[in-house]
């Protein structure tokens, strides 16, 4: 696949509208002929900057019961799995660096998806090692050593590394979508938007 | 048009994507089959009661950068012209008053049309007593009596009843569009959805 732009899909773990992303933007980027690039990272430490000790959700109730509806609306529509993790929103730190293991080997997208099926599919939760566990397995991967890697102080400062990053590109909730020219989308709504400008160049 | 189902369109005169439904939701709304109300509200007390003080693209200034990104962005797709007011956001409570006055007589609609494209469209200020003129005036209205009737008693009991009722309806933002079977869409990128579930009565 030579030339293909690539469109960086910025993720969060315990992020809802992150998860339809998900598990919709490889087959759309493929029908653009767009390349995905799957960054996983923090909205906490984001959140905490500007005085959210919980997700918005959880600080504003109106907003928050909205949001569940909102969603429910749309996994129906898509013919996903829903139900509410209990605690809400998890702990994504362990998932986040688990995912970033598999960068190199290319797992993360598969990871990824599995990890969010149990998750947001089935109220499992992303903090449990066994449940990261089952999400590694099903993929074929091996679990222990993938786990391992997401222990390393490599994989601890990538994270840090990357949330910096995606805090200087102006991102303040998930998913967002950056396009090769630095336009920043927000949103699952705005998925296809991202992937428009990534392939036209620009507005 | 009888028997056409009717689509709450709950707007806020200081919001840029009421801005941007307001300008499109009559023709979608037709070539749906779907009547509109315009139901003109205030965002200020409920932003309020939820501690902000301003609107939270001021309090967030990420957010706020995004925002107005996207919103040009979605302007210049739609042709539609976009001048930030200042200072933003405006205060409302006089343009809300003077859209609820022409209710029975049935030109909210267009007032409000007229109103957005002089504040979002040229930066001009919907808290100033000449815009509001020039708005009413373009629409072949009586300015004088139209602002007479924004003062009275009634329609200022009028709209803090619609902001309450908005409120208990469970918005939190705007624009929102409610269906006749009570179902709740938030945002501009709702719209189509809203639409589609006021014809089809539900999911």
């Amino acid at each position: 696949m030579p030339n293909r732009p690539v469109l960086d899909f910025w993720f969060e773990f315990a992020s809802t509208y992150s998860y339809l992303s998900a598990m919709r933007i490889e087959e759309m980027a493929e029908a653009a002929g767009v390349s995905v690039r799957w960054r996983p990272f923090l909205l906490g430490p984001i959140f905490a900057a500007q005085g959210w000790t919980t997700s918005p959700f959880n600080l504003y109730p109106a907003k928050g019961r909205y949001m569940w509806r909102d969603l429910h609306r749309l996994a129906t529509k898509r013919n996903l799995p829903l139900r509410k993790p209990d605690p809400f929103p998890q702990n994504s730190l362990v998932a986040a660096r688990v995912a970033l293991a598999g960068r190199e080997a290319g797992w993360t997208p598969g990871f990824t998806r599995a990890l969010y099926l149990l998750s947001f599919g089935e109220g499992k939760s992303i903090a449990d090692e066994a449940v990261l566990t089952a999400a590694l397995k099903s993929r074929g991967l091996d679990a222990t050593a993938a786990l391992a890697t997401s222990r390393s102080e490599e994989i601890k400062g990538r994270l840090k590394a990357e949330t910096e990053l995606a805090k200087s590109l102006g991102i303040f909730g998930a998913p967002a979508f950056v396009t090769p020219d630095g336009e920043l989308f927000w949103g699952d709504d705005r998925l296809e938007d991202a992937l428009e400008w990534t392939v036209s160049g620009g507005g």
